[in-house]
């Protein structure tokens, strides 16, 4: 066999759906996963259990595999850089993922670089939080509350935080005291007024070829992602071109290799901002499994092989994709009667995950020419599974 | 988990794409596969090495299998039996995979419903041979030498045979006495004068639910499945009707579960006769992957399931699918730098077994508004993996 093995880091259901992608091209994939449970494990023949976070772990697991690469932003910089220096290629590589472990970094590069980011600045204390918004009052970028104090502003803990945890808004300095807890370094930004946010996503291989997908909208509920359309409706194109360029450059800038997602918020003034960076397949690229002609987790195997990259562009007019939440009960397998018979063209993609109320256990993608109906058809679908209707 | 189990008997590159198939709806796997590096057994997670023709492995391996379907048509219908005795769901059932194992049964069934069939007879010597070719003498239907004796005949074992393996053609009664030697029953056919092969691809569900792919053109080479065109150039309406409707009809009757490929001859004459019947996921299907809103093998583990089936229509005006056979060299992974270069809206389907001389490793689809651009590079890109052409 010529064909090369792709080492994936972590077992979620980004490592599940691009083992799905890689199938066909005939790569192999080793999967270094947490349990045997995990829901990529599952699906993969080849799975190592173990910590990602043991450096002897991953050195035994990277032998054998031609390319390492990962389902999340979890492994230790250190322990990327001891991969490289046994010979391993790692993809990103230690020095772009770093943008995508901590926000302190990724803000200070974005800022080196010329990349327009939300106003920001680490803070130390409450007190800190206090003088950071009051820089801000009066600014007219923030939605402050007329009390003329800057507030509200974010904070997040520059590592560890996703899907809105790490994260808080906080409108006074009493409520700036809980970040500061966990003994992480704290990143204080203005809350944007944004009218919504949008995502680029690119796909960047080693020789430097890069493919960018159409700029969509993501909704968020509860700081998690819901709802994706592709394209981002009404997005002058100028603006499109903007957002696509701007994730180009971030992705040549950081060196990135692989899939990177760019979320961007769109504010009431009309300018682009960067909210947060992922350098793997991403949630906001999940409609292009069944509305692009390439899809994010294909490219991202051929860009981490060094391969020429798939056409991203979309196959119907309107693409979009719900995520499917855990509710109230766990059996989503007796509701897929209902929702297959409904809507012939639905596209379901479930992770094998257990139930969790609030937890992502798979989305839906419905495409066509009507973007009402296509978002009602998601809507339903992924409301139908999580079981808030039951009609 | 109330998600099922599906047991897969065979590891070939059917059920290596059924599982891929399976992936997004959370389904899983169970492979009853002979080696552990046959195509399948490379992903699935579950996998059992064992002989599919030994009951007590089958049994073994069923147990946990919320249903049994298969890679192949060659379990024992004794064996398939003895599981739906221990109260296995098998699908399709033993009763209506006879007629994919058997030609002799498959055409005197076909006979019995009034399907369109070849003339044929069960023949039991060279002499026999030459009687049911002067029966066809003077009929017009076949491509007669002009001796008038009713030779050139396709004689078939009625069991074993595969991609032009078990099937002779003959023209003359001394050149009709090896396929009388494997001591099988030998099916003797008229040559059909058709002046295409095409192909009905329907799959249908325990609940009588049926959909019908667009009827194909299915090009061979030596007698193995070379080119697919979806749908069939030039097939006037009424025809390709026709034959999704023979092909629904054989479905139910023959009380077919999951995918029925029904290969058939179009005639100079203006007929459509059926060749041969398939009861799995099928190479004139495979185009299906790329151009069709649900695939065969999407469709086939719905059915089994018995779950509503997914849309069988197309999603561009044509879609081409070329079998990657095994050149001179073994190395077909180089070959991805060129033929994803030149082609980004390129879908590869490799099955990772090893290049061997005319062996089927991949295939290749493509698909777009213009037959001709459509068509050559779906060739260019087969050619260029087999290693016939260098540019």
């Amino acid at each position: 066999m010529t064909f090369p093995v792709v080492g994936m880091v972590g077992g979620g259901q980004l490592a599940r759906m691009t083992h799905e992608a890689g199938i066909p091209l005939g790569i192999r994939f080793k999967l270094l996963s947490d349990t045997p449970q995990d829901s990529a494990a599952q699906v993969v023949s080849d799975v190592v259990v173990g910590d990602y976070r043991d450096l002897d772990t991953l050195r035994d697991f990277a032998r054998g595999c031609d390319v390492i690469t990962f389902d999340h932003e979890h492994v230790p910089t250190e322990h990327l850089r001891a991969l490289e220096a046994d010979g391993i290629p790692v993809r990103p590589g230690p020095d772009a993922l770093v943008h995508a472990q901590d926000k302190g970094v990724m803000r200070a590069k974005l800022d080196a670089i010329g990349v327009p980011c939300p106003r920001h600045r680490i803070v130390s204390d409450p007190q800190d939080v206090a003088a950071f918004a009051a820089e801000g009052a009066g600014e007219g970028h923030g939605e402050g509350d007329g009390q003329g104090d800057g507030f509200p502003v974010v904070l997040k803990t520059v590592r560890g935080g996703y899907d809105g945890k790490g994260v808080w808004v906080v409108r006074s300095v009493e409520e700036a005291e809980d970040p500061f807890r966990a003994g992480v370094p704290v990143l204080a930004e203005e809350k944007v007024d944004f009218v919504r946010e949008l995502a680029a996503n690119v796909v960047r291989s080693p020789h430097g070829q890069a493919v960018a997908y159409p700029v969509v909208e993501s909704q968020q509920v509860d700081g998690v992602c819901d709802t994706v359309i592709a394209p981002a409706p009404g997005l002058p194109a100028e603006r499109a071109l903007e957002a696509e360029q701007l994730a180009l450059n971030i992705a040549k800038e950081l060196d990135v290799i692989g899939h990177l997602a760019v979320e961007l918020f769109e504010t009431r003034d009309g300018r682009i901002l960067v909210n947060e960076l992922a350098m793997r397949p991403h949630n906001s690229g999940h409609w292009s499994q069944d509305g692009a002609i390439t899809s994010q987790f294909a490219n991202h195997v051929r860009a981490v092989l060094d391969l020429p990259l798939g056409d991203p562009r979309p196959r119907a007019p309107w693409t979009v994709m719900v995520n499917v939440l855990g509710g109230d009960y766990p059996d989503m397998y007796s509701a897929y009667l209902h929702c297959m018979a409904r809507d012939p063209q639905l596209k379901i993609h479930m992770y094998g995950k257990d139930v969790k109320p609030g937890r992502k256990v798979g989305h839906v993608n419905t495409y066509g020419d009507d973007l009402a109906d296509v978002l009602d058809r998601a809507r339903h679908a992924a409301a139908y599974l999580r079981g808030t209707i039951t009609e």
